[in-house]
């Protein structure tokens, strides 16, 4: 898998701080984002955190270039809608020598790996006698859902926290958690504070959402009606 | 304040049910629609709750007419952008005999009444006046925030959630909390078990999330940078 | 491929018609909604067709269950990000008897088609023995685009209009052409009016926009840079 | 009015150009940005806007600072919902020396300037007045359309090319209109080749959607129900 951050909205933190500020605030954004101190920046962002205040994350977006992940993967990717999308199309590209992702659970255990292998060539040489014949868009149609694509994703900060809360939760399957994990470890780097809070719901609030689904790591939240609850 | 649910997706809860069952079907959605008995609709509801499970809510939409609410109260409803408006023109319709919205503040104080009173009576006078020499776009000007407005707004369940979470919370303005309110109300109707945990945190989860805002009605969520929480 | 429209937001002309009347009335559109006639909603849906005045048909939505397609073909569905999808999953529902879609262009051709079949033996039976060492989640990895698939999608006008006037198109895949065309066919029955003018441009405008992929049914739109064609 | 870029995807033009190529390379996002040249972007631009294909200039971002505009546009501009919005906020910012918006056709006839501007006066006192008497979120009740805002605004290039058919449109309101106007030449300045195209209809296909309602500026598209077009 890479993943590689390769544009974001310049200054991110200092633009997310200036936007939540105007808010607030009888001077407009162009001031105030000249007039941010470094100290504002930190302050204001904490300040977003604390009070749940998401939108002003919204006005700085990341741009992801995605290699060496699955279809499989892909498809679960782009079920994310507030997000925007290029991928490597198997219409129009063809496929005579694909490379595949191989699930740890099967490149573990020898007798998988071989079966596996062996219907990946099979796959290919399939696909190629296929291509002789037929259009590469219906030739696809014997290609694996362990295929390598390529995509290009851009979100928005609260999009990403949103596929962050999902995505590295240990109920997402490993290949979309593995890229989630890469995803949050790039916006890190340039947007720490930003994106410190940024996870799976026992990370940030030390609660669990999954029910009995939960791996356990933290307890449950609790989901009474409110009838019970409320005066 | 005149809310009423006039047309919604029929028998909501066994939709949303027939789709939270596909993903973990071989059968048909069609087929599933038929066959869900209520006793396993209620089971579903009580298990996409439980496990937060949202998305298969959002196959249900409500649309509601909505009259008697101020312009101040429609620029903050239209800011839920998964929805869908229409509402009365101030370009196109002329406003000779404005209603207004007059806040509980300044019913309760005589004072204050009487200077609300005057000055709306005064905008109406100005509002007619120019009405004479430029077109109602540009009259409509002067019009005051608590100028009645209509409005049809159309939502489905999960973007309701979301919309009755931070509008029926004691942080939101009055106005457009009295108008979640009703709004809850008239969808409990047609999908009582679907929207039995549709509110703020401190009535779903026991928990408040508006950090040094908070009402106190429930005790603070922690929000922990995740370094400090996980191993 | 099977598709049926399983629920709708009922009576959905005079729906829209209402809320289209809205915006130009000084009545709300609960009164609206009771007092159209029949004659006055084909006028204003003439009208909203007329005037690209497109937000009032959001309001109304549509919900399909879709199966007997492909996974390549839901991969193409699901990248329309204005809709609702619950997707039989493959990480859940075990696929030990998987069917599968041919390619016409596949089926059409008698060694294309022993190839195909071959190979989907080949990918069923290395599914089922991948089955014995993994979890689902991961022995799918070997599972093709071909593979069938259900979903249940709920789409509002407007995103149909969108969808219709891009997969109707020549150029979209076969597999989703029929779909879109199968899916146009059922919202047909139910608001003949409202999506008469749904389809390609080339049927709606008599343009085509689609540059030097045209299938050549309707003569180019122009694109030319504004400088040259304003003053 | 004051509009200024703040901020915005570095590079939008090569961004857009290797998001664009990705789908029909075998070559990663990463190396296609590094490897394009400038010729290649002005072409694979070009090729975007003959083809329709839009979904490549949704990687790109730009955020606004907007100050000077009325809350009338500012109500218009939040409608548009695929962006990102941070608003001065008249609940929590006090209004005692509130600036206005004139509507040309106002500042034009000296009967309407004098009688608007003593209504601005009047509901100025009155908000005074009111403030010592209810809190600003309930005072701001009696504030005019014409009121001052500052906001924040971020679209994505597809978003903007949107926003600028219809509003730089003659149809659209002069206020939201001059908005639109200033926005593209901001855009125009960091992406001339990206927003070349960008604007109503009349100026980039030579043709008007508007129907009845239209300037005359370009002839009427057709829409002609598609079973008179069709075989």
């Amino acid at each position: 898998m890479f993943v590689k951050l390769i544009n974001h909205t310049p200054d991110p933190e200092r633009t997310v701080a200036a936007a939540a500020r105007l808010c607030y605030s009888s001077v407009g954004a162009a001031e105030l984002l000249a007039g941010l101190k470094d100290g504002d920046v930190a302050r204001l962002l904490a300040h977003l955190v604390e009070s749940g205040h998401e939108s002003p994350i919204e006005h700085v977006t990341f741009t992801f270039a995605i290699e060496g992940i699955s279809r499989a993967c892909s498809h679960q990717l782009v079920r994310h809608r507030i997000a925007s999308y290029s991928q490597k199309s198997q219409r129009y590209v063809r496929e005579e020598h694909f490379e595949y992702i191989v699930p740890p659970s099967i490149a573990a255990d020898a007798a998988a790996k071989r079966r596996f292998e062996e219907t990946m060539a099979a796959v290919q040489a399939a696909y190629n006698d296929l291509l002789k014949l037929v259009p590469p868009e219906d030739a696809r149609y014997v290609l694996p859902n362990a295929c390598e694509t390529k995509i290009v994703a851009t979100f928005n900060a609260r999009s990403l926290f949103n596929f962050f809360r999902l995505r590295c939760c240990r109920r997402a399957q490993w290949e979309i958690r593995e890229l989630a994990y890469a995803m949050r470890e790039e916006v890190r780097r340039v947007a720490p504070r930003l994106f410190s809070l940024a996870g799976p719901s026992c990370e940030t609030e030390g609660v669990c959402h999954e029910g009995r689904f939960s791996c356990g790591r933290a307890p449950l939240a609790s989901h009474t009606p409110n009838k019970a609850r409320v005066e």
